[in-house]
């Protein structure tokens, strides 16, 4: 089983300058609901003035889950018990939640150390599950941090230690510096998945030193099922000022094609929905697929 | 052992339609050379008026060849006899000549179907290797073709068994089409690292479609150990007009000191090289870490 994330309209979208306009928004996500997508992230319950980009993103579930025609499902990011109420009064139903194992990233981003955040997003994600939807509890930072540098595996796992004492089960690490490379990926998910029996595990890679989808198949390799992925490869490291997305979610699904998994994916339609998003933004954006068109049928090797 | 051959003075120059002055190309690989890199293709020898590009080659290698402070060997592409006395004569070390598993890129390439233009190269192999030199034979369109679509893999290993039974036993698979995924890359290398003891394998991605730097990963998972990359992630695919490059060299160099190996390569040399090499062309070129910079010394994880 394999599960596709897409996160554009979350990650990507919080990255870029330009507030995407709410029916443009509703727009693509149906789109990708209707394609095949499994998850949608999207948006992020955070506070409306600090990150405008995300603003609406209330309004935007009001609107997907009032008109439900598609099974996937609609996650969003909070980051605390109030974001976890907003989702819940407007039909969330994967609440993601995670906290920085860097120590620097962490009080930056949470204004506070990784312990204390840890033990707030466990708060807020009790909460949610209390409220009968699906959590899923990241690590951020994972593989190394843009302000740190390395970040020690014992406290990537220490973290992922708490999330599951805590009753979680599926876990994210995400490499939020794209610091990730294929044989740690393959080692800090073994060890994730060491962990307990029923743990499930979610990979979230940016590609900002060309690395990222090499990383995904090493997470695979470790039995990673599930992948954060973006429309056009939009999105990506925070540290950095380049383009350097995350990976992109046609990429990702032409590449599974290639060995005959998630067939039922419509991948002409996430394309079609990558370059609409590429012909908004109005520059070249990472991805792969979306410039170059699928291989065409019937070259599957 | 790594070996890390550079092929961006062959094959990313002669993709551009700008010819490189000769004193900018010889500066380039004396910089990969005090780089550390172990093979150079520093140019081909076709016909100049054909490939304008690279009618500067045997000027080249003469300059190159005249004052060598480097261990690198020097590389270079031919098609036929004539290519490798032009090659001998100017101090070629290695001659690369290959020829394409898909009938129809052979013939549009070479004139001729798979069977002829095999036993074309062959001889010409043959005439090197006879003069002392080493060769590497290449099968082209090793993982699917521009034209085609799929390239059944029973062909591919006919010409590698063909090459095998001439007496070469540096075998490299281009996957000109960029179409190569990860477990078709893995099986296919086992496939043809097992036809022999002594074979010793080069693998060449095309990242068309973003899975460059995951095959090379699948392939070194195979017992691959030389990567054909291009500074800048200049070149790539012939069959499709877009930007989807080569493995960028300096990527992979950095991938790999993430791992702790070759850490002799000087990488921030190749970060200038490939900065030039971009400046030159004027626009943005596929690789990453030339972007973005390396992840600062320390961070290894």
């Amino acid at each position: 089983m394999i599960v596709l994330h897409e996160v554009g309209p979350r990650d990507g979208l919080q990255m870029e300058r330009e507030v995407v306009p709410l029916d443009r928004k509703e727009a693509w996500v149906r789109r990708l609901m209707d394609a095949g997508v499994d998850v949608i992230q999207a948006g992020a319950f955070v506070h409306p003035e600090k990150v405008p980009q995300m603003a609406d993103t209330d309004a935007l579930f009001r609107r997907l889950a009032a008109d439900q025609r598609s099974t996937a499902v609609l996650s969003g990011l909070a980051l605390n018990e109030k974001g976890v109420e907003r989702g819940l009064a407007c039909g969330v139903e994967l609440f993601c939640l995670g906290a920085s194992a860097s120590e620097t990233h962490s009080r930056r981003n949470a204004g506070t150390g990784t312990d204390e955040a840890t033990s707030r997003i466990i708060t807020a994600a009790r909460h949610a599950a209390a409220a009968g939807t699906r959590v899923q509890v990241s690590v951020q930072s994972a593989f190394g941090c843009g302000y740190e540098g390395p970040v020690p595996e014992d406290r990537v796992l220490a973290m992922a230690r708490r999330y599951l004492d805590a009753g979680f089960r599926a876990i994210s690490l995400a490499d939020t510096a794209g610091h990730a490379h294929p044989a740690q990926v393959e080692r800090m998910f073994g060890a994730v998945l060491g962990l307990a029996p029923d743990v499930e595990c979610t990979c979230h890679f940016h590609d900002t030193y060309g690395l990222g989808m090499a990383n995904i198949f090493a997470a695979r390799r470790a039995g990673v099922t599930a992948f954060e992925t973006s429309f056009a490869g939009l999105g990506g490291c925070p540290f950095t000022r380049v383009a350097a997305g995350n990976v992109a979610t046609e990429d990702l699904v032409h590449a599974l094609q290639r060995e005959g998994l998630r067939m039922d994916v419509d991948l002409a339609g996430l394309v079609a929905v990558a370059r609409d998003v590429a012909a908004f933004f109005g520059r070249p954006l990472p991805g792969h697929v979306h410039q170059t068109g699928p291989i065409p049928a019937g070259s599957a090797a």
